[in-house]
């Protein structure tokens, strides 16, 4: 199978570099079972100086990215082949959850263009972008980070990414519930003990403990996952 | 003032690289507004392959970060300073908000650990880890760049880190709602016009619309945040 395919748009390009290079990310560029590629968009600025900024219409502080090179280096793409999504990550946008990432893990090709400063022009949002994601209620100063947070959770779902597949179906939110904690060697350590059962080889109790586990601390931290109908797609 | 101190314990240190020298996070460094210390989990694992993880009991797929190189690490830290968090980024913890954003950009010394692999024994979390922070109801390959995500939230409201302050009093959820739609140049753009409000120069005309539409903007996209009584902690 082709591997997926992600174009990243920024201004500070440089900023994916170890990203693409440590981790999750680089195993599965190396594998091949995606391709990253990030564009600097003032590749794509006006004029001499490369600019993509402005002063926002109307006064304020912050600057705007300009449509123009925005349009440019989207163009660019989406010229050479069809893209499933132009992903804008935003605060106001919707947030995204397990369920996307599931779904935009059987997708070819995406872009995610990153917002830098303190907005961009809406134009640019009504026309190109065709999904907005917001990573929390929070603001950073680019969509770099959210970017990442995106690429990660997608492309570890991807068959093949991860060396164990069951590791990722066990996952918080994947069965509706937070997942149980964990316990490794040593089974004693400064006093604190693991608990029995999970020492006691009874499978069935085992797997009797963690669901129970994983239902408590689910009603006890996030009650909102249990009135839910489903969490797939 | 004394920068703020924050750690970041890891299993992949390199992935840091980048994004400490692109970016919010760089200039941030540059001006001493914050240091940023990465420390490598591994230096502090067991025997002569440093191991950190280990299988968890009870069975099951995926590797748990194992007690001791984690005490260990933090505990050389917490020997040298006094330290206001000690942060664990998972998908069960609490909603990493602005609110939180705002509390931590006051502090002195973080501390962030970073889990990888499956899961973080839970003797960790029950007592070293002082607060277990989400972002958001996905899951990533590890803590890495969710503790990016933090850093940059908590970085950029350090007074004097943006060079324009009142750009970041006027972001998403600092006012308790989502921020107004922006434009910049050039005033029409393929037949797209920017509202004429905006290019009126009557500030206390573009002030009703900013609000207008903010308010607007949050009632079709996150009516929830309209129902709580304040954003601030």
């Amino acid at each position: 199978m082709d591997p997926m395919r992600i174009d990243v748009i920024s201004v500070i390009p440089g900023f994916f570099d170890s990203a693409l290079h440590n981790g999750l990310l680089s195993i599965a560029r190396k594998k091949e079972y995606v391709e990253i590629h990030v564009h600097n968009l003032h590749d794509y600025g006006l004029g001499r100086y490369r600019q993509v900024d402005d002063t926002p219409f109307g006064g304020g502080a912050g600057m705007v990215l300009r449509p123009e090179p925005v349009f440019s280096c989207i163009e660019a793409l989406t010229g050479e082949r069809e893209y499933d999504a132009v992903i804008f990550p935003t605060p106001d946008g919707k947030p995204f959850e397990q369920a996307l990432a599931n779904r935009f893990s059987r997708m070819k090709n995406l872009i995610i263009l990153c917002g830098h400063y303190k907005a961009l022009d809406e134009r640019v949002r009504q026309t190109l972008v065709t999904m907005e994601l917001s990573v929390g209620d929070v603001v950073v100063s680019g969509g770099e980070i959210p970017a990442l947070l995106i690429m990660d959770a997608v492309v570890r779902l991807i068959p093949g990414v991860l060396g164990d597949s069951e590791s990722a179906l066990t996952d918080s939110f994947q069965t509706g519930m937070l997942d149980s904690v964990y316990y490794t060697r040593p089974s004693e350590f400064r006093g604190m003990k693991v608990p029995d059962v999970l020492l006691s080889g009874n499978h069935r109790n085992i797997e009797q403990w963690r669901y129970d586990n994983a239902l408590q601390r689910t009603t006890r931290r996030r009650p909102d996952l249990l009135d839910m109908k489903s969490f797939e797609d």
